[in-house]
């Protein structure tokens, strides 16, 4: 009999501890706006980047020199250079650099998970080139959304969906998680018109209102990037460029 | 401006803190089996439930001479008189009386949302006898699915978003929350043909595994039952016999 690897998702930072794997890859997801701009900060070349929790160690990098992005609630810091809109991480700013990352969601969902076996970043930037790198490990994999302080999102579920499909289409995956039955049949009402569908989520609302909008179709907009953001010793690095093999 | 209640729904008892509103109506909602067999006892004319959270408690209260319905993960306990089967609370049994309830995921949702202005049950066989009383509390609702261990299901999710498109049909609801949306959308997907839909659950494999899968039609057939259990004093009783009016 063919054994199947196991596709968990978890829908939120604060149920990770029931859903938790050890020999899982672990993909966080946290589309609007972390995980996106991760994507495009490694597609247009950061050497690495530092996922920093708070405020205060954003702050402490600073001080020491370092170039650091950091927003809560999608406000920019007013230390910072610059804040978490993936469209910040341009070729010309992160080429070969070393950033330091804060964010609301994601860069808690990052650390929550370094214990796994491997914690990598997913968006829609690289939503085929990540899953055709996860079926050639072989491992069972845990979606991590990173959600909306700790509450169901719906655009990270999607994803989930998404990339649940394209494991399972190649018969090596298989789920008997209720979310990820869940996040399949949510991607299977968004696919068609994805941006049509999301217009119903509340972080939607939130971006329009602070007048961030401007990121939502690139950021549901599926393979722009050919990169596999993956943490190591605390860093996010490409991974091509890590030390351990 | 017609200001309309707000609906959340709530997918883990794990997060409900970040839901918890002390001026909404909690509804706790656990398919398979607790809130099936809190509104079947009811419907065939139980006095009072007493909830308790752990088996030493149910233990207790069957030593004072009780009448006790407990398991775990699906078993009766060895020491309780019958566990939570909705078929066990017939007429026969329970008419009258006042019995100890005890069971894996749906006791401590109940006993969490205690804070709140009130604490209801909700089930497939109450669907339409509850929204037709939550419309005229004239309230915000939270919606809260027991789930399994802490992780999300899909028939608690499901019947959430069956009470919420009731409640939205009625003109006086709105959300803007995502995992009301989601719920929303799983049950567009689940309604022509519920059972097949709740066939990819994977408690329904659980319980098919050990031989309590005779619940299933049961449990998810709507109105069979004009009850509203409510938490009184730590007690559930119908809501026309509670003391505090």
């Amino acid at each position: 009999m063919h054994i199947k690897n196991k596709i968990e998702v978890c829908f939120s930072p604060a149920v990770f501890q029931y859903y938790k794997d050890s020999n899982a890859i672990v993909v966080v997801i946290d589309i609007l706006r972390a995980t996106s701009a991760i994507c495009n900060a490694f597609q247009n070349g950061v050497e690495k980047l530092i996922p920093v929790k708070t405020i205060d160690e954003a702050r402490e990098y600073k001080k020491k020199g370092y170039i650091v992005a950091a927003e809560r609630d999608g406000y920019v810091l007013d230390f910072a250079d610059f804040g978490n809109s993936p469209f910040n991480f341009t070729e010309e700013r992160v080429k070969g650099k070393t950033i330091v990352y804060s964010t609301t969601n994601g860069t808690q969902a990052i650390q929550m998970a370094e214990s796994c076996y491997m914690v990598v970043i997913g968006s829609f930037l690289n939503l085929s080139y990540l899953c055709n790198w996860l079926v050639k490990q072989e491992r069972d994999v845990l979606l991590l959304c990173a959600g909306w302080k700790n509450k169901f999102n719906l655009e990270d579920s999607v994803l989930a969906g998404a990339i649940s499909e394209k494991l399972i289409a190649t018969n090596n995956y298989s789920t008997m998680c209720d979310s990820a039955v869940a996040s399949l049949d949510l991607w299977s009402l968004a696919k068609p018109d994805i941006l049509g569908y999301i217009d119903k989520a509340a972080h939607r609302t939130r971006l329009r209102e602070k007048g961030l909008d401007d990121v939502l179709e690139f950021c549901h907009t599926p393979d722009s990037a050919n990169v596999i953001p993956v943490l190591e010793n605390g860093f996010l690095v490409e991974i091509g460029k890590r030390h351990i093999k």
